[in-house]
């Protein structure tokens, strides 16, 4: 299946697409894409009924805005430097262990929502990451079973600033948890239509231009690894996020540096995820 | 006020605690002390509706567990290195800004949980820390009226496995996060009975002896400071954990170093919030 919502910040409405790419509401099925559903089965119940519902749910309306596929998560977590030739533009030390860190779930929005860039910013970044979301309770669990935790695939733009990450003192989190620095879907596919999530091209372009083009066969640390990893340290919940990290074109290695600025166009995408577009855009509340 | 919850983990009641410290059962107000009740002036609604019903609540029952004061919160950050002594017991340079930091929100629990040592833990720590509770949605906020976005102030153990945290790759959320990491309470004491937070004794005993016993007027960076910062950063949305950091005489800084076994017992308390008691276990899912 896939999954998505629809409507304003904060009040979506639940969706699926349909393999021909219709997006049809299910709003009656009465729950929304959240931590509860996945928890509760979510997923097998939702396929049952629409077994019986699809053939009648009304399409949503092509103007309406698209949200985050999931509803606020328990926690976003992201893998740093997980692609060698992104380490090294990072001029960073290729990681033995996966480095991980977190986003505040309030910088959480939909795929084609703009991109704020914060107050006193300078170098606001993109990073398009295959996010992993999680289906059921995950804790000390072995890489061999840990790809039975996941519930599907998102496409996701980590975006990060640079300054606040790496030159305001400490750990990355202030670089990456301003509001709508994560933009996530369009969809939540579920794993049973994704025969390989270790062989899938990932992109991004600027203004048209491509600047990170890639494929999540070159992650350093795959995602069994990563999921049985982070269980260790933590439990993950339904709903949770894992990004596993950017291939190498992000501004800060371009040489000289690019960073986004009001206006600029961010469009990604991964194969079978969809694709995404945000403006990036001045934060009106700055 | 004084708030509490009580009852099941993750099924919690709302209680408040009285001026002459009997804990009411406030199931029937109808809302649990969480972000949606910050958000929506719950405090002040709750105050009114105390003025009708107060004197027909029923007491807690004394043998109910007491349960984290507010329900599990967007984020759990935390201020890294805030107290003198501690940066130079932790052997690092003192933070000219803030060092900020998140722990996974799924590691909150009461104030009388047992601490879970994770599994391969050798290095599980104790840091005793005034915590503060926000009140309302913070972005881009000042100094001058930082605290008019604060609702109260928590007891918090901001536990820590020093070798996940240091020793493990990256940054310090690894070490920050595992269940039972966050025993937050037993009280969210609201600040109006709080005349300076600025100024309060805050301790904490291993065994019976005592080992961190300081006080927050030795914070490096004050709460309006933290909050402001923070804010410049990420938004912070009611009911948000901010932990301002532990003062010295954590496991880690004592010669040689001691960490948490099996059967320790931790209490932990803050000047006109409370007492706190945790007995480390070895995590019953390792």
């Amino acid at each position: 299946m896939k999954l998505l919502r629809f409507g304003e910040f904060g009040k979506e409405n639940p969706a699926i697409q349909t393999a021909d790419g219709r997006n049809l509401d299910c709003t009656t099925f009465g729950e929304d894409w959240t931590e509860e559903f996945l928890a509760n089965d979510g997923l097998n119940r939702l396929k049952d009924w629409l077994k019986v519902h699809e053939a009648t749910l009304p399409e949503v309306p092509p103007n309406e805005r698209i949200g985050s596929p999931i509803s606020r998560p328990s926690k976003i977590i992201c893998i740093g430097l997980n692609y060698l030739k992104h380490a090294q533009e990072a001029g960073m030390e290729v990681p033995k262990i996966p480095i991980v860190f977190m986003k505040a779930t309030s910088s959480l929005c939909g795929p084609f929502d703009p991109i704020f860039i914060p107050k006193d910013s300078e170098k606001t970044d993109w990073e398009v990451e295959l996010a992993v979301i999680i289906g059921k309770r995950a804790k000390y669990v072995n890489t061999e079973n840990a790809l039975d935790y996941v519930a599907g695939y998102c496409v996701h733009n980590d975006v990060s600033e640079r300054a606040f990450q790496l030159e305001h003192g400490g750990q990355w989190v202030k670089g990456k948890s301003a509001d709508h620095f994560a933009p996530l879907g369009p969809l939540l596919v579920t794993k049973d239509e994704i025969s390989d999530p270790h062989n899938l091209r990932l992109w991004l372009k600027l203004n048209g231009k491509i600047l990170q083009d890639s494929n999540t066969s070159d992650l350093i640390f795959d995602i069994p690894t990563i999921i049985s990893h982070l269980s260790q340290y933590m439990t993950l919940l339904p709903g949770d996020v894992i990004s596993t990290g950017t291939p190498s074109g992000v501004g800060m290695g371009l040489k000289p540096p690019v960073y986004l600025e009001n206006g600029d166009v961010v469009e990604l995408g991964i194969e079978g995820l969809g694709k995404a577009r945000q403006v990036a855009m001045n934060d009106p509340e700055a």
